[in-house]
Parts: C-alpha cells; sequence; structure tokens
C-alpha cells in the first residue's frame, strides 16, 4: 500500500513554495502592486467615512446640548442638562460598547499592540477579519462622538491591517466569500507583508504622514529591509492618504483642494520659530513628558490587572464603558460651569460670524445654529464657544471639552497667546490625565494618540504660560510649547522613536520642527524607560505572547542554543509509519509545527517539515478521497486551506492504515537552517529576526539533531529586574 | 618552543570582539550617539562652508564678467567679453581638476558610486581618508564657480561619509594624528554604521532631508533593520540639516531665521496646486524622463569606456577639464546673445530694484552693482538679469545660465507663467544635455543631482509652455510640470526610489506632492530601467567592485552553494605549523581573508579565522618582540592596527621559526555560518544581506569543509541579456 500514500510531484515542499520561477515573477510583482494600491484606497475611503460621520453625528449632538445649555442659561435648570449631556454620550458608547463585548472583543482597544504582535510574527486569532473591521468602524465611532477621551487614529491602523489582510487574500472568512484571486499570497510571509502595507496606510491616514508610516511599519514589522516591499509599504501609504485627502476635498465642496492628509491636522506653524535657547526647555519639557508618561502607563497597568481579575464578563465591561462616558461627561461640564475663565478675542483675531468658512455646506448649516465663534489664528480656523460667558466672550475651557479631540488639540497649538489662563490648563490637564488613564482599557474602540496629544499640550501650553507670564518677552507664542508638550506626552506614553518623529514632523508640516521634536521624543523615552515600560508593550506582556524584541536581553551573552531549545525533539525518519506521525502530531505537548526529519541511512542529513502540510495531506487521504474522485493534491489545495489547516484530531486514522508508512520527502524543506549548539543566544536571536525564522534546528558537531528552538524558547527570556527572567507565555 | 607561541588570553577571539560585555554597554551607545551628533555638526559646517564660499566666489564672477558684457554693449567688441568668460570659468576648473588629478583620483565625481560601494561592503582604498575630503571640497567649489554643468549636492554625501569615517576612528592617516579616542570602534561594522550616518548626513545638507537621508543609508547599505542604528542615523542628519540652516541664518543675517534646511531649496510649492486629470500627464512626463535618463546613461556609458581608453593620463584629464569648461562658457554665452528672448515682468510679480531684499549684506553689496531684476514669484525670490535685453526687461535664458545652479533650478520652478518661450527652453535642453553628460566622469568633484534637476525642470516648463498655450487655462501652472519634469530626469538617470521620493517632496516641503512625484519617480525608473542601468549602477559596473544587488537574480534559483563556492578551500588544523601557514597567507591565489578550521580529532566541528588577525599576531611575535619589551598582545594592538593590517609578505620567518607549531584556538570564531552544499543561491544570497556576511563556509551532509563563499562568489554572477553572466572582478 505504500505507493498510494507516495506523494504526487505536484505537491511541492517548502523550497519550491518559496520559489517565484514557476509563477512568472513579473505577473505576481504586478499583483503586489494593485494589491498594495488597492489597500490604501480602501484605508484612505475608511478613514474619510470614519471622519465625516464622526463629524455630522458630533455635530448634531453638540448642537442638541448647546440649545439645551443655552435654554437652561436664561431659564435655569443647569441640573437637566447635564444629566441629558451625559446619558446622552453614555448611550452612544454603550452601543460602541456593546456591539465590541458581544460581537469581537478584539476590536477594543486602539489594536495598536496587536497589530505589533501580528507584525513581530505571533499569531492572533481574529485580529484581521472582516468582522473585526466593521466593529472597529462602528465602535470608534460611537466613542468619539460619545465624548470620551479618546481618539480615532490608533483603529486606523488597525483597520488599515485589516484591509490589507482582505485584499490580499482575495476573500472573507467572515462573509464566506472566496473570490479566488489573489491565491499565490495565502501564506504567511506574504500576507504578513501586505499586513504592514495596510498598518502603514492606516498610518498615514490617520496623521496623513506616508513616509511616517512607512517607517512605523519597518520599525515593528522589518527584520531583512526588503526594497521592493518598503517601496509598495510607501505606494500604499501614499494612495492612502491621498484618497483620504482627495473625498474630504470633495465632501468640503472643493475638490482638488488637498489641504488636508489625514484624519488629524496639527495646523500651520510658522517656519522656524524658535530659538537655540529655547532647546533645553523643550528637552526638560521631554523629561516631564516621561514622568507622566510613565505615571500614565503604571496606573493603567494596574488598572488593567484590576481589569483581568474583576471586570471580566461582558455586562461589565460594558457597564464599565457607560460609567466612564458618564463621569467624562460630567467632569468636564462642571468644569466649565465653573470655570470663569471667559476670553475676548483679540484685536490681531479675525473673528467671524455666523460661519461661512469652514466651506462644507453640510457643517456650514450645522454651525450656523450653534453660535460659533470662529478664530482666525496663523490661517488655522478655530472654534471656539460662548456656553456661559457673556455675549462677545468665549468659555476657554469648552474650546478642549466642547469638541472633537482633533479640533482642541489644535486649538491649543493655535489658539492667540493669553487665551487660556493657567488654572484652566491644570485643571484641564489633572482630570484629563485621570479620565484618559481610565478610557485606555475599556472595551470601546479607540485610540491613546489624540488623548495623549491633547494632555501634552495642555501642559505644554500651561509651560508655556508661565514662560510668557515670566515677562522675558521672548517666550512669545505657547503654541510652540503645546507642540512640544504634546510630543513628549505622547512619547512618554506609547515610547516609540523614529516613526513618531516622523509622524510628528509630518503632522506639523515643517521641517525645522524635527530636530526639537526629536530631542523631546528621545529625551521622554530614556527618561520614560527609566520608570514604566511603554503602554503598548505593557498591554503586549499581559497577553503574554512570544513577543520577540529587537534584540536578544543584554545579559544573554552568556547563554546557547543549548540552554533554549526544547529537547528532547521528535524526529522522523524520511520514510515513517502513518501511526507514528499521526501519535506524534497529536501530541499537545509539542506545540510547535516544525519536525525536523533525519535520514534513515546517514545521521547526517537533517531535514524541516511541517505538520500543517502533512496533515492537509492525511485528510485529502484519509477523508476527501472518500468524497471527491481520486485526483491529485495540488498547491492550489493547500493555499486554500491557509491560514486555517485542519487540527489531527478530526482525521481518523484506522488501524490497518497507521500500519503504512509514508514517504515524507516531498514535504520537507531539505535546507533548514542549522546551528551548532553552541551558538549564543544573540546570535540565535539575529537569525531569528534577520531571516524571519520560525524553527532553527540545533545539531551537534557530528550534525545530529539534538533540538529545536522556536520564537517561544527565545521569548521566554526577557530581561528582568534580577537578570533574565523566564516568562509563561499563552497558547497562540 | 610551542608555549612561548601559546596565545595570551587576552587576545580576543572574533566572538569576543563583538561582544559588548567587557566594555560597559551604556558607556559605547552613548559615545555612539555623540559621534553622530558630531558628525552631523560637521556635515552641516562643511555644507555651510562650500555654499558660502560658492556664493562670494560666483557672484564676484559674475560681477566682473557682467562689467565686461554692459561695457562691450555700450562699445562692441563681444568676443573679448566671451573670452574673458571662458578663460575664467576655465581657470576655476583647471584648479579644481589639477588638485584632483595630482593628490587624489578618488575624489573625482560626486563620489557616490564609491559611497554605494563602501555601504556595500566592498573596501575601497583612501575612499573615506581626510585628504580626499579636502580635495573633494575644494574641487567642487573650483568646478560650481567654474561654471561646469554640475552641482554641490552629490559631493556632500561623500563629505559626510569621509567626515563620519574620521570623526568615529578618533584619528586621521591622512594627518598622521591619532585622538586615542573612540577606539572601540576601529572595526569594519562599526565604522561602516557611521559612514552610513555620515552619508545619510550629508543627505540631508543636500537637500534638507533628513528622512530622505536615513532613507537613502538603508536604501544603499542597510541590510539588518537596526532599528537603534536608524535613530542614530536620523539624528545626525537632524543635526546636519539644523547646523547648516543655522550657521546659514547667522550669515544671511537673521540668526534663527531656519527657512533654507538645505543647499538646494526648491521653494514653496502651492498645497495641491494640481488636480487628478494632471497625473496621467506627469506619468507621461516620468516616461519622457526614463527614455531621456536612459539615453543619459547610455551616452555616459561611451563616453567613460572612451576616458577608460584614451585619457588615463592626469594632464589629459586636466585638459579635458579646462575644454569641457571652455565649451560651456562658449555655448551659453552664444545661447544667451543668439537669443531674443527678452521678458518684461508681469504686472503681478513685485519687481524691486535695488535689491534690499536678499538680507545679506555681503551678497546685498554684490548685487547692488549688478544691475540685476530680483522678482517675488509666489514668495519665492528669483534673481534675473538683464543682459543684451533692452532696459526694464530680462534675459530669459540668462536666469538659467547666468546664475548659480541652484537658483536657476528654483527660476525654472517658480518664475510667472509665460517667462520663457518654448524654443529658449528646447535650446536650453539640447545643449545642456550634452554639456551635463560631458561633464559627468571628468576629473573634476562635481555631482549629477542638480544638472539632472536643470534638465528636467527645462523640459519639464517646456511640456507646461505648451499645455498652456494649448488654450487649455486649467494648465495655468508650467512651474509645476517644471518640478515634475525635473524629478522625471533624476530618477530617470539615478534610478533610486524610495529615498529619491522622500527627498523630492522634503525639498519640496509640500507632502500633497507627493503621490505625483512617486509615480513619476515609479515611471521613469521602470521606463529606464528597460533601456539602460542607473548611472551609479554603470560607474560600479564599470569599475569591476563586487557589489551586491538587491537580490540574487532572478534565473538564479537553479544554482546550489556547491556551484558558485570556492573550491578547493585551504582548512587548517586548529594547532598547525607556522611554516604551512605563512605558506597559505602569502599565496596570493587565495584571495579572501577567512579560513577554516577543522579540529583535528573529530572532522565535524567548523571554525573560521582571519588571517588578518594571524598576520598582526605574527609581526608581534617575529618582528615587534625583538624591538619592545616583552608584554602580552591585547585587543588594543588589533584595534590600533586596524584598518591597515601589514601584509604577510612583510613578516620574514626563519627556517627554525617555520617548525614551530601554534595553536589558532584563540583566533578562531568557534560558531562561523555554514551551509549544506545544496542550499540554493538566493537562500545564500539572502544569509549575506541579511547578516552582512563576509565569508559562509559550504559543508557537506558528514559537516566535512567543501567550499567557501565569499562576496565575490556571489557578485560574479549577474543577470545579463543572455541569462546568468559571470563578471571579472577587480582585485579589491
Amino acid at each position: 500500500m505504500q505507493e498510494t500514500l507516495k506523494q504526487p510531484n505536484e505537491i511541492p515542499h517548502n523550497e519550491k513554495l518559496l520559489s517565484l520561477k514557476y509563477e512568472g515573477f513579473k505577473c505576481v510583482e504586478i499583483s503586489r502592486w494593485v494589491i498594495c494600491g488597492l489597500i490604501g484606497f480602501l484605508t484612505g475611503l475608511i478613514a474619510c467615512f470614519i471622519d465625516i460621520v464622526v463629524e455630522i453625528v458630533a455635530a448634531y449632538k453638540y448642537k442638541i446640548v448647546k440649545r439645551y445649555i443655552d435654554q437652561f442659561v436664561v431659564e435655569g435648570g443647569l441640573c437637566a442638562s447635564v444629566i441629558l449631556w451625559a446619558i446622552l454620550n453614555s448611550a452612544f458608547v454603550m452601543a460602541g460598547s456593546l456591539v465590541v463585548a458581544i460581537f469581537e472583543p478584539i476590536a477594543a482597544g486602539s489594536g495598536i499592540p496587536q497589530i505589533k504582535c501580528y507584525l513581530n510574527g505571533v499569531k492572533i486569532p481574529r485580529v484581521v477579519r472582516l468582522k473585526t473591521l466593521v466593529v472597529k468602524v462602528f465602535g470608534v465611532i460611537c466613542s468619539v462622538v460619545g465624548g470620551l477621551a479618546v481618539g480615532k487614529e490608533g483603529p486606523m491602523i488597525h483597520s488599515g491591517a485589516v484591509v490589507a489582510a482582505g485584499v490580499s487574500q482575495g476573500r472573507s472568512t467572515s462573509l464566506k466569500k472566496d473570490l479566488k484571486i489573489f491565491e499565490y499570497f495565502r501564506r504567511d510571509t506574504e500576507k504578513r507583508d501586505f499586513v504592514s502595507a495596510g498598518a502603514a496606510a492606516g498610518v498615514s491616514a490617520a496623521f496623513g504622514a506616508p513616509v511616517g508610516g512607512v517607517l512605523f511599519s519597518l520599525e515593528e514589522g522589518a527584520s531583512f529591509w526588503n526594497q521592493m516591499l518598503t517601496w509598495r509599504i510607501f505606494f500604499a501609504s501614499m494612495i492612502s492618504t491621498f484618497t483620504l485627502n482627495f473625498f474630504r476635498s470633495i465632501y468640503n465642496g472643493n475638490p482638488g483642494e488637498l489641504a488636508n492628509p489625514g484624519l488629524i491636522n496639527f495646523g500651520q506653524f510658522e517656519s522656524g520659530a524658535y530659538k537655540l535657547y529655547e532647546i533645553p526647555i523643550f528637552i526638560c519639557m521631554g523629561a516631564v513628558g516621561g514622568v507622566l508618561g510613565a505615571g500614565f502607563n503604571a496606573l493603567n497597568y494596574w488598572l488593567t490587572i484590576f481589569r483581568i481579575r474583576y471586570i471580566h464578563r461582558s455586562y461589565l465591561q460594558v457597564i464599565e464603558a457607560i460609567l466612564a462616558a458618564a463621569a467624562t461627561a460630567t467632569v468636564s461640564y462642571i468644569l466649565m460651569y465653573c470655570s470663569d475663565d471667559c476670553q475676548t478675542p483679540g484685536e490681531h483675531q479675525a473673528v467671524e460670524y455666523p460661519l461661512q468658512v469652514t466651506q462644507s455646506h453640510n457643517k456650514l448649516i450645522i454651525i450656523e445654529d450653534l453660535r460659533l465663534y470662529c478664530i482666525h489664528s496663523k490661517n488655522t480656523l478655530l472654534l471656539v464657544h460662548q456656553l456661559f460667558c457673556p455675549d462677545g466672550q468665549h468659555n476657554s475651557i469648552a474650546t478642549v471639552f466642547f469638541n472633537t479631540p482633533e479640533r482642541s488639540v489644535r486649538n491649543l497649538f493655535h489658539n492667540f497667546p493669553g487665551s487660556y489662563n493657567s488654572l484652566t490648563l491644570f485643571l484641564f490637564t489633572f482630570t484629563y490625565f485621570f479620565l484618559a488613564c481610565w478610557t485606555y482599557g475599556l472595551t470601546v474602540s479607540a485610540g491613546v494618540f489624540i488623548p495623549s496629544l491633547l494632555l501634552g499640550a495642555a501642559w505644554g501650553r500651561l509651560i508655556g504660560n508661565l514662560l510668557t507670564n515670566s515677562g522675558v518677552s521672548i517666550f512669545a507664542d505657547p503654541g510652540k510649547y503645546a507642540l512640544m508638550g504634546a510630543a513628549a506626552q505622547l512619547g512618554g506614553i506609547v515610547r516609540m522613536t523614529l516613526s513618531l518623529t516622523v509622524i510628528m514632523v509630518e503632522a506639523t508640516g515643517n521641517v525645522t520642527y524635527g530636530l526639537p521634536i526629536m530631542l523631546v521624543l528621545m529625551t521622554s523615552k530614556i527618561v520614560g524607560d527609566y520608570f514604566a515600560e511603554g503602554l503598548y508593550d505593557i498591554h503586549i506582556k499581559l497577553q503574554s505572547v512570544p513577543f520577540l524584541g529587537w534584540e536578544a536581553p543584554a545579559t544573554s551573552h552568556s547563554f546557547t542554543a543549548r540552554e533554549v531549545m526544547s529537547s528532547p525533539v521528535m524526529c522522523f525518519n524520511r520514510t515513517e509509519k502513518v501511526g507514528t506521525i499521526v501519535d506524534v502530531l497529536s501530541n499537545t505537548s509539542a506545540k510547535h509545527n516544525g519536525f525536523p526529519i533525519v535520514s534513515d541511512f546517514t545521521t547526517n542529513e537533517v531535514y524541516l517539515f511541517y505538520s500543517t502540510q502533512v496533515i492537509k495531506f492525511f485528510l485529502h487521504v484519509f477523508v476527501e478521497r472518500a468524497q471527491l474522485k481520486q485526483r491529485k493534491l495540488l498547491l492550489k489545495d493547500f493555499r486554500d486551506a491557509y491560514p486555517r489547516f485542519p487540527p489531527i484530531q478530526s482525521i481518523h486514522v484506522s488501524q490497518d492504515e497507521r500500519e503504512c508508512t509514508m514517504d515524507l520527502t516531498e514535504f520537507m524543506n531539505p535546507t533548514p537552517y542549522t546551528v551548532p549548539q553552541e551558538t549564543s543566544l544573540p546570535r540565535v536571536f539575529k537569525l531569528f529576526r534577520a531571516l524571519g525564522l520560525r524553527h532553527l534546528v540545533v545539531v551537534d558537531n557530528e550534525n545530529r539533531v539534538v533540538g529545536l528552538v522556536t520564537r517561544k524558547d527565545l521569548a521566554r527570556y526577557h530581561l528582568g529586574k534580577h537578570g533574565l527572567e523566564e516568562l509563561q507565555l499563552a497558547q497562540t
């Protein structure tokens, strides 16, 4: 019976899978470009959709609330208006939270930790499904409109990644639809490349920062620098920001007026309006940002631990989200009401009322009712509110609370000097710090970028105010301090380096601010790292996934492959009994997918095979062939199965069949990477990172297999407070 | 005698050299940052120096020439003025060319091919010496002032690289000065990392494009993506552009007015002033740029072959350079004289005369004599000349010929619509194409970036003119066509992709032009690659260096390590006779530096040792110990010797000493990378690129050494017209 189990030649071994020679190199390359273009286009469209929906719904919400407030200011009954606002906000947040909790819990949060893991090579279930995307988009609209301390920028990155996974695979598991296109790309490496393009497109659409997007992807995902891939990622990013810009220009009634490349726009800063002696001040602000960021992260860490222990049921999670929404609304209302910071626009501002200036007819209609002021400050349009203030003045704290968060950030950056008093800014910073910290980790789709920026802009502006009030006229503009504060706070919380600098510079639109932004981000990272890890890293670690850092832990030089490898490892012969194979693969203690094969005759040849392929083959031989008419197993079958190969337990093998022998030659990788057992851990680490390995066979001097190193074996070791520590890793 | 030759334990084997554990990780890391800051600062200073000297000298030159021309316009005798100009230009070029030809021929050209090779891992002698830098700086000033069709941007990249090499090594071979600092960095990998930072700083200073600089370095040098390294490179770039900007602002009399981040400044483009339907036109322009670029490269290729054959003596090279200078001057003079394209500034331009606007008191003095017009077009300051035109008008072609090339580019980008007639532009394009092509490869220091931009801007503006004249008013601004033409022409000649896009976008200062620039560059590369290689690649190939491309040639999948390896390879035992070692190392047919060691007892252990270290040891034992008092050989000795280890021939070993045996254990790398001989060529290639290898040991199934793959073995194969071709490589 052995010959019937002999593999047909069409089934490729791994090496053939990797090679392009049978597929037409050019055609594949063109498909890749087309896919990247599509990814960029769709990501831009989604960003545009979220943006416009949030604009419209938020404007209606503010209109309703404002009308009641105005009415209550005249008639009394403030209590009712605060309850109205709290209920309205809670309703939105409840809707978003319910959808997330019930349909797709993985869509909670910003999704950046998940995408970081995915790009790092860790498989997280359901993270790039279409369903996740739909829930995410709906959720983020609800939480932003619900007035939580959140942004819609982080979720864009996740959205881009989902779009990329869907488009590149040409099918959707959620829709159970297979378009039968792009089947060549149905494997891990290709899919991951496209997902990194999607993440870049997301960053690009969120911040109008195509280069920042590329660098984000490289920072998180790249190991080997692949020029063509980087170039494609850049293409996707460019298309994404262009699409967003273009469609928004149509929405705003000026098609082709490409002035808003990202969801958040920092407005125009004057070129190089800082002096050399201000740079030390900026650096100190970076340190402040690092400390505040570390505090934020530590607080959020304890909160997350608390949540994992006590708030793990859906209904509790939804209730917490509703509470947070109600609290945010109440606190901001109280602050606005108690604030006596009423500002009269200065003479140098053009104040226009009613507003013809926003250029969007939709928005115009809404805004006309709102009795807003519109201030032109340095070519940037700012919206401010009268609220409880006398006519002709506007409520200063309402410019940050009673606005979408993006507008609030812009207000803090560009409002004229003196438009906030220091107490207002301090109160805002204090309350918003705790609100934002509470909010991150709620079961809602929401990002932490914008809250961080807003927080930093507030205390940055506070420092700017203090400097201005110090009587030294050289610190004229608190706006640039707001910008530096925003960079410092964001850097202190997320701890990204290169990509964040470029993102901030691109969002600022002025390369001369590059150096101070860079110095601020460096300082905040160094200071922050001294106290606590970055927010995303904390959340990744709490999920216990085998995440590989950039470099091997510093003290790992004394470790060798022998000490980290999984051993003993089950080796197969080239021809092996089916029963043996099934038993080994069924054994759940072997959690890896690759198994070494050693030759029957000489012990010195080492190969590697992947259980998923063998299982698919078994499925074909023992199950499907009974149903289908007998045909050979083709490459296509493997691709159709990807990425969900069946578990071995789903295949019943009879006692007769167990006795068959089978030739594993066709499944194996004939030249797997091997290292001697004396290889140091840093070198093993470098091989994994540089070559994107998942398995590395460890051999002794006679080239005999002595063990196998997997990602998990490496991720287990990390540098803790007591030297090298071993982590408990979750099953993935 | 064996015990005297036993290695002292302090001599580290390679693995120890790579490890940081003995050096204090933090301290080394801080030094790296300091060095990168210094690199950026010095590179910026050099850029500033070149810029200011060129400004001053060129202004004086134009002043003298102009005065004669004005005089001759009145009095007659034009012939004398053209001769004056030609002689003046030739004199400058002769000075530059003489210095290059006599003192340092490697300083000729832009230096970018050399830096590409260096970053790729190819060692080119004298390319990063201080002497080269001095010659380069002097040379580039002479050739720009001499009116050749050259730019000073390419040489900045080379200059940055030299600065980096010098600073990071803490010593200079040219000055015979060793500061005894940064000795830790005296080895190939560290030095290369710093050189890539220097190259990035150079790009950054040249174009005001810090991110573009980082991407240039990554594109040319990176293999494994190293986050900290990239971050440091970015730091150097930022410091570099900031330094240039800052010192120039002081020179211009407005300290702190950071408005000119690069040597070339494209001026301000309106945000998104293009429409969707113009993008196909831009793409067509990209194709034109590709064709013209390929033509340029092919012509230059033949010219270079001709030069290699017939113009290899210094005096011939200098004469050629002088001829080129004279020809350039004459041709441009004739064009200016014959041109009847006299323009009256339109009403919408603010014309100021005399000029108070340039803000530089130095420049102001010069310019007041010159009877220039100064046109404000879209916030960009343009200088135009009256020359042979009636009063109140200016000579159109003189705006591009009678100016520094950077100003000419800006004129073409920003001068008001209709300020050039199409014939002028055509004539300029036609003549400048041949002049620039002739100029690249002359024995002068000069870059090809600016001539390419100028050429492209001219025909781009020509296309813009034609479209405007077509009567369709939508193509109002020929300036953006000039920009796209410049991108297309530059892309068609140098064929860089990602980094060039980012450089162009940063120089334009407007992210909304990113998408069209990217599409143009992609098109020009695809079209250009169809006809001829990139200019730098052509010159690299003509130098026959073992340059490794990004990926293995497409048809190389059928090759295995066995076919490309050097075989048989000389193997050593762990203890070996000194005589045997000396004989093998003296054998010039073994051109590599690494030799496998196999154990005496088991054949299955493979190690690798480097001849340079052994030779240094011999030198110590057999030569130096006679002179010095007996002391142990320390790590420091190896560092002091780097990078010029003595040749084995310089060591005389007596017959007695030949009989000694020596233990190679301490010199060897105990875990070299090995591959089975069946490994495919693309995989070997990937290992080399990803891990930055120089030697890879090839073993058979019993782990016996069968061969050695070096860079040269890989670079030998490239994809030619007849499939895979083997190259003849030079000795390096």
